[in-house]
C-alpha cells in the first residue's frame, strides 16, 4: 500500500462497474459503529433462546451475505470513523480524521450530496450527536473531525444547487447547533425545517424538512437511557417521512455507540446497542417487504475493542452474566460513589449486576471505589468480563473487516469480499443511475 | 441453545435441501485449523506490496463468500477442534473432545465414510500428526481425543464395506503408527498401502492407497521447518494421486498449525502457516480451473487465541515488524538460550527478528532468559506483538464466527451464514446423489 498518492486508483476501482437489475427507487445504509464480526457472533448468542437447541438466528444473520475491508489512506492500516465514513460516502480513502476531503483538504462529494442532486430526498439519523464523525462524512466537508461547530455550520452553509443536503437529520446535538455565535437551529427553522427536542415531539413530526436533536451531544447510552430503543423510533419515524419521496430518499442510520461501548470495553452496554440497532434494521427490513423497490444495505465503518468471546485460556462465553447487568460501567460505578455507606456497596452491584463475587473480588471493588470513578467502572467491567469470559485488546480501533449485510432485489452486488469504498461505489452507481 | 438433547434437529437443520445445478464429483474441503476472520485479514495486510496503493487481494479473499457459526453441544458456545471437526464431517453437534462420537459415544457417520460407500477416493492432508482431532473427526470414532494410540489404530480397523476409509494420508504422526504394541505402518503395507517418510518419497510416489508419515509427531512450525511450504507440496501430491478416480473423491486438506500458532500467541509464526494453507489453497483453485467438476470448500473450525491487529489503545497494525522475524517464538529462545555469552545476545536478537529494542526492553529479555525457555519464548513474542501491536486475549480458542470461502459450480449454496453442521450437510447431499 503507497500512502498518499492519487486517489485516482482507488475511486476507479471502487466504481467498476458490475451488472444489476433496475437501480433501487430507495437506498437504506445503516452502520453499525464499531461493529467489528464478533459483534454480530456476541450479539446472536446475547440473544438465544435457551428453550430450543440451537442457537437462533438474529437479524444481522439473515442479511449477512459479505465482508469488507476498512484501511484508511493513512500510515497505518487501522481507520477512524472520520476516513471510514469518507470511504463509505465518497468511495475515496482518506487520512484518519478528514470529513469527505483528501490529503490536500478538498471537498470529497458524498452520495447524499449526489442524491440530493438528482432530487432525492435525504436523511441522516444517528444517537450521537449528528455532527460527529460518521454523519459529517455523509453531509459536510472539514480537515478534522474535531471541529464540530465548522461541521454542525456546514450542515446548513453546504449547499446542492443552493439546496441544504439532508432533508431529515435526527440525533443528539443541540449543545453545537444552539450556540451562542450561531443558532443553527433557528436558521433550520427559518430555512422551512420543522424542528424537535422531544421524543414526544418526535412522535408528531408529520413533514420534511426536518430537524431532531433530543440531547445535548450524544444521546444516553441504551442501556441507562429510560427512552427505549432510541435509534428504532428515529428509524421508524424517518422511514415514514420519507417514503413520500417522488424522486426517491437515501439515509443514512448509523448504531453510533456501539463504537463507544467499544472503546469502554463495556460488553453490557456493546449488547444493548446492538439491541438498538437490530430493532432498527428489522424495522428497515420489514419497510423492505412492504416496499421492494428500496435496498438495505448494513455494513461498519470498522470494529472496537479487539473483543472476542473467551478469554485468558478459558473456552467459554457467559452471556448469562452479562444479561443481567442492568447499566453501563461507567453509570454503576456512579451509584456505587455515591453511597454514603461502604458496608452496603456490595448490596448495591448485586442490585445493579446480579453477579455473586468472592470476598477477594469485593475487596477489589472496595479498593477501586477509593480511587475514584474511573478506576472504579474499570474495575467494574473487570469483573463482568471475568464472570463472563470477555475478552478485549485495546480502547481503541481494530483493522478487522467488517460484515457486510444487504436485503432487497440488488443484494447480490455486495456479495463477497469487497473494500469499504466499493460500497460505496456500488450504492453511488445505483444513485446515478437516476434521471 | 438446550444442551445434550436429542441430535436430530441439528442434523435435519443441516440436510435442509437446496437447490443444485448438478452434484461435482470431486470435492476438495480445506480446513485452517483456528483461521478467524481476523486471520484473514492479518495474512492480507501482511503480503500487501507496498509499491501499490490498494492492499492486494488474497486467494482467500476472492474466495470468502459466507461466514459460519461454530459452537458445540456443549455447556459452553466455544468449540474444540474435535467438536469442531465432528460437525463438518458429519453435520451433528457434540462435546468437546468428541471424534465423531455422540453424547453416547455411539459412532456418528463421516462424509469420509459416505464418500468411501460411493465408491469414490479419500484422502486426508494435514501438517499435525495424521490422528490429531481434525483428521480423526473425518476418519475415526472415539469418546476422547487424547486417545491418540485407538484413533490410529481406527484408521486400519474402522471399515466401510470391508474397505479402509481413507485412499490416502499425507502428515506427520510415525510414533503413533509404529508402536511397541501395534505397527501400523506395516499392517498399512500389508492393505497394499505404499508408504513415505521423507520428502524425496512423497515426490516418488504415484498410486493410491497411500500413506505418507513426515514427523513422529506434527510437522515443525512452517516458519522453522526447512522443507519450503509443506501443506502446499502435499496438497499438489493428493490431488495429482486423487485425479483419476473414476467415481470421484473427497479430500479433506488441513492448515493445522494456525490454531498452534494461535494457542502460543506468536504472530510470525500464524502467518507462515497461514502462508503455506494460502499457497495449498491456490493448488486446489487452479485443480478446479482445470477441473470445473471440482468443487472447493474452505473453512475454519473455530477463532484461536482472540487475535487482533491493533491493541493497547494504537490504531496500528505493523507487518513490516513481523515480516523481519525468521523464526517462531519458542525457536528464538531456544537459541538465545543456547548461547553462551550474555553479552551477545542482543546481537543474536537482531539476527533473528530484525527488531531493535530500547535498553529497558534488553533488559526484560536479559531477565526472562534467566528464568528459561518457557519465560523467555513468551518474552520474544511479548517484544514482537509490541512493536507490531498486535493483541491476543486468550491461549485458547473463542466463539468467533469464521470464514466460508468456495469455489467451483456448486459454490453458491455455500453463500451467506450458516452454521458448520450445515457446511458438512450440504457437502453430504452433494456426495448421497451419486449413484
Ligand atoms: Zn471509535
Ligand atoms: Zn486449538
Amino acid at each position: 500500500m503507497l500512502k498518499k498518492l492519487s486517489l485516482i486508483s482507488i475511486a476507479c476501482l471502487a466504481s467498476s462497474s458490475f451488472a444489476v437489475a433496475a437501480a433501487p427507487k430507495n437506498i437504506i445504509y445503516m452502520i453499525g459503529d464499531g461493529m467489528g464480526p464478533t459483534y454480530l457472533a456476541a450479539y446472536r448468542y446475547y440473544m438465544d433462546n435457551p428453550q430450543t437447541k440451537a442457537v437462533e438466528r438474529t437479524v444481522f444473520d439473515e442479511l449477512w451475505i459479505g465482508n469488507a475491508s476498512t484501511y484508511p489512506d493513512d500510515d497505518t492500516v487501522v481507520t477512524d470513523s472520520a476516513a471510514a465514513a469518507t470511504a463509505l460516502s465518497s468511495t475515496h480513502k482518506t487520512y484518519n480524521g478528514a470529513i469527505a476531503v483528501d490529503h490536500d483538504h478538498k471537498p470529497l462529494t458524498t452520495m447524499l450530496e449526489i442524491a440530493k442532486a438528482k432530487g432525492m430526498q435525504t436523511g441522516v439519523v444517528v444517537t450521537a450527536q449528528i455532527n460527529h464523525a460518521t454523519p459529517a462524512g455523509f453531509l459536510a466537508h472539514d480537515k478534522s473531525r474535531q471541529n464540530y461547530d465548522q461541521i454542525a455550520d456546514d450542515y446548513i452553509d453546504n449547499k446542492v444547487n443552493g439546496q441544504i443536503v439532508a432533508d431529515l437529520m435526527l440525533g443528539g446535538g443541540t449543545s453545537y447547533f444552539i450556540r451562542k455565535d450561531r443558532n443553527l437551529v433557528e436558521e433550520f427553522k427559518q430555512a422551512g425545517f420543522h424542528y424537535t427536542d422531544s421524543w414526544a415531539g418526535l412522535k408528531t413530526l408529520n413533514q420534511l424538512p426536518a430537524l431532531g436533536l433530543f440531547a445535548p451531544k450524544g444521546f444516553n447510552s441504551a442501556l441507562d437511557n429510560p427512552e427505549p430503543l432510541p435509534l428504532k423510533q428515529m428509524t421508524e419515524k424517518a422511514l415514514e417521512l420519507l417514503s413520500p419521496a417522488e424522486q426517491g430518499f437515501v439515509v443514512m442510520i448509523e448504531g453510533s455507540q456501539i463504537d463507544w461501548c467499544g472503546h469502554a470495553n463495556d460488553i453490557a452496554c456493546a449488547m444493548a446497542e446492538m439491541h438498538d440497532f437490530a430493532e432498527a434494521v428489522k424495522v428497515a427490513k420489514a419497510y423492505v417487504d412492504a416496499h421492494p423497490d428500496t435496498l438495505l444495505v448494513v455494513t461498519a465503518d470498522h470494529e472496537t475493542g479487539g473483543l472476542s468471546l473467551g478469554a485468558a485460556g478459558h473456552y467459554s462465553w457467559k452471556r448469562d452474566v452479562i444479561k443481567k447487568v442492568k447499566h453501563t460501567g461507567d453509570y454503576i460505578a456512579g451509584q456505587l460513589l455515591a453511597l454514603k455507606d461502604e458496608t452496603v456497596m456490595y448490596q448495591a452491584w448485586l442490585g445493579l449486576t446480579g453477579l455473586e463475587l468472592s470476598a477477594d473480588e469485593q475487596r477489589l471493588l472496595s479498593k477501586a471505589r477509593t480511587q475514584g470513578q474511573k478506576a472504579l467502572a474499570t474495575a467494574v467491567k473487570q469483573r463482568i468480563d471475568h464472570h463472563s469470559t470477555t475478552g478485549w485488546t485495546s480502547g481503541g480501533h481494530t483493522a478487522a473487516d467488517v460484515p457486510v449485510l444487504a436485503y432487497g432485489a440488488d443484494k447480490q452486488v455486495f456479495a463477497g469480499f469487497q473494500d469499504n469504498t466499493e460500497i460505496a461505489g456500488k450504492l453511488i452507481q445505483f444513485i446515478q443511475q437516476k434521471k
